[in-house]
């Protein structure tokens, strides 16, 4: 019955805080000029986020990230220009999530590429393809499955708060979770999920 | 940027038809009926659906079957009880689009599934997990990429309708395409679909 995944029970993990990694826009409108003229010098700017799974009362649950008690992100971020994606994305869970900031020495286990979404101009909502009369895309967004061990220590900053939120509650929800979230259990239901206990 | 799928122009492609396959239910209270009753003999059923693809003006186009002028269904079927996904998946796109009647002969490429959808009970929705509180699903739907070849004979029973479908206009649209289809372009989004021109 499908490729199996194997997760671990929330309690496997150990959960601590470290220093506040202050947001570099206030507002929306901060963040969409710096967009703008990021985009003016490098190009196309690519975002790499993991999908990392625990179990909890049976199911599977996404840790998603909150920012100011308000909207939920994947972990991840930006790339810099010329970084693989691999390397960005263990580079940005170690920031967001470990107590290791460069990501070296990080075990992070990126693995496959669950899906792609597209943005076609700097306030626009992202796609899950890239129309042809797109010539220019502002955003590509880039989802991985990670895989998590049998343990670990998440270290996430002051102003970030991580949640386990389970696939069912996410399912389509975009009112909630936005664009790209609602379709990680579509993206996932290829797998069987085997929890591994501990 | 993302793994490379080929696809044809769809004036690769001839279509033709054949006798029509009646229906076996005329309406929905038949169809729920014929569920409950082979439920009861032979348990849970699988059915399986082929995503098939096909270049036009540019974009991605998904190959959808219409019943009756009005809904449109992946094409695929009921596994038989023991068959294995893909020699059912093959037997019935053969049946449903091919000249070939038993799928014997028949050069269907069938890759990698895409999906699985659960349905717990005989009327619910389906959904793209299992439910833990779901002990005895009453249908697993799996969907499956197949790769079409340079050039093909397309012939379908003459009740139904071959409609090719863009990407866009199927995304997070529920309304028309009920559950499954409208998840197709995230379960695609990971690929870069190359037109082959011919």
């Amino acid at each position: 019955m499908g490729e199996v995944f194997e997760i671990y029970p929330l309690s496997c993990y150990y959960f601590g805080s470290k220093e506040p990694k202050p947001d570099k826009d206030e507002t929306l409108f901060e963040r969409v000029q710096r967009f703008k003229a990021n985009y003016a010098v490098k190009g196309m700017r690519t975002c790499v986020e993991g999908v990392l799974l625990v179990e909890l009362f049976g199911q599977p649950h996404v840790l998603l990230l909150q920012v100011r008690n308000s909207f939920l992100k994947l972990p991840g971020g930006r790339l810099r220009p010329g970084e693989a994606d691999i390397d960005g994305l263990k580079r940005k869970l170690s920031s967001k999530l470990s107590s290791v900031e460069n990501g070296i020495g990080d075990d992070w286990q990126v693995g496959e590429c669950l899906g792609m979404w597209w943005r076609s101009d700097f306030e626009t909502l992202p796609f899950p393809y890239l129309s042809p009369n797109i010539q220019m895309p502002k955003e590509c967004i880039k989802l991985f499955l990670v895989k998590l061990p049998r343990s670990r220590r998440f270290i996430i900053p002051k102003n970030l708060k991580l949640l386990a939120v389970p696939l069912c509650q996410i399912h389509n929800n975009q009112k909630t979770y936005g664009s790209i979230i609602p379709g990680i259990p579509q993206l996932l239901s290829k797998y069987t999920f085997n929890t591994v206990q501990v």
